[in-house]
């Protein structure tokens, strides 16, 4: 697989990047990270980028050209163009584990008011967002969508390590509480079913919880069963 | 206002605080942003910040020791504990509003299967999910939701550009499409209403737009309304 991450702030995705399980899985080929400056598309002396909107209101847009230009040189004959923007669809883990099975995906990182439309009419395969917040920049929602589909790839998540189990795999439920050693800890144990051994004990203690848990953070996860 | 992360990865959160809107609110006072090495309160040889999970199960658990020795020596009189975790109370920008309002947080960054459960009861105020996705660590999440947050200081976004206008402050729908130069691209041109100058016209147009937009991408959004 083959990422490219466009954006006008490589240095935000590059740190990400360059740590732990996506450093591995990069060191290990099973995927091509490279981030770019869209600046480096731009032509004339300012290298500009930006501009006022049409129609007026606050803010700057990115401007078509450098865009087309990055895209038309970056892609190939099947490159996925995602666009990270808060007008996108909602990504959730379904989407990350699809995302995981494309051969080459671009990443175009939105910024100030985002991109002019005829880049989302022409480009644009996926509009994304990754929660319905507001960032700064579409860069730091780049690296997020990344590292969440580079740790699907089989073997990025080495040894007896899995992507299955785990919160959202299971859409319904969250995760029950877990504990390590030590036993006791200022008074505070770890509670006794997980001591006890009986291992069809422990499964009921955990799905119990594991409801509790979401009855009390997650209700609409629930609502929808 | 004082924000600590506290993460085993304090690269992958350093890089974004570091440049665009996050550097400058730094700069200018409006925040002080740490990122702490949990590994620097872990103690013996081998400073070892993870163990085996209790009751068996696949992966490592952040042990209590180092995170109760972080956080209390982090925190203060007036102090928000937030825990990263995919099992938390979604983040949306409300609660980035709300968070906006304290005097220090501390981000605890999960890594790995999470925190041992102990941390959770004793030290964490909030349990907070950037969205139904799972990712290798938390510290992407800290750096996205220290973002959201430090630019709705008032000052961070600078000169005229306002926190206000955009998606998610009006939470039923999204941003209408935007142009900017040039008029015409490639034959591709600016929608005329946006030419005409006239602004109720413009305004109608971009109503019209947005909640198309919102039908197509986040029909969640209206079902609400």
């Amino acid at each position: 697989m083959r990422i490219d991450i466009l954006t006008l702030f490589p240095e935000i995705v590059l740190a990400p990047l360059g740590e732990s399980m996506m450093k591995r899985a990069q060191e290990a080929g099973l995927v091509e990270i490279k981030a770019h400056n869209l600046r480096d598309w731009a032509s004339g002396k300012h290298r500009k980028t930006d501009d006022y909107l049409c129609g007026g209101g606050q803010g700057m847009l990115l401007k078509p050209e450098p865009i087309f230009a990055a895209i038309e040189e970056l892609r190939g004959a099947s490159t996925k163009v995602v666009l990270l923007t808060p007008q996108g669809r909602v990504f959730k883990q379904k989407l990350a584990c699809e995302l995981s099975q494309e051969e080459h995906l671009i990443f175009l990182c939105g910024h100030y008011e985002g991109v002019d439309q005829r880049v989302v009419d022409e480009l644009v395969d996926l509009e994304l967002s990754i929660g319905d917040y507001v960032l700064t920049n579409g860069a730091l929602a780049a690296a997020v969508v990344t590292d969440a589909i580079v740790r699907l790839l089989p073997g990025a998540l080495g040894d007896a390590r899995s992507a299955v189990d785990e919160s959202f795999s299971d859409p319904q439920r969250l995760e029950a509480p877990a504990y390590t050693k030590p036993v006791e800890f200022r008074g505070m144990r770890v509670p006794e079913v997980f001591l006890s051994g009986h291992h069809a004990k422990i499964e009921v203690w955990k799905r119990e919880q594991a409801l509790r848990r979401t009855r009390e953070n997650r209700p609409d996860l629930l609502e929808g069963s």
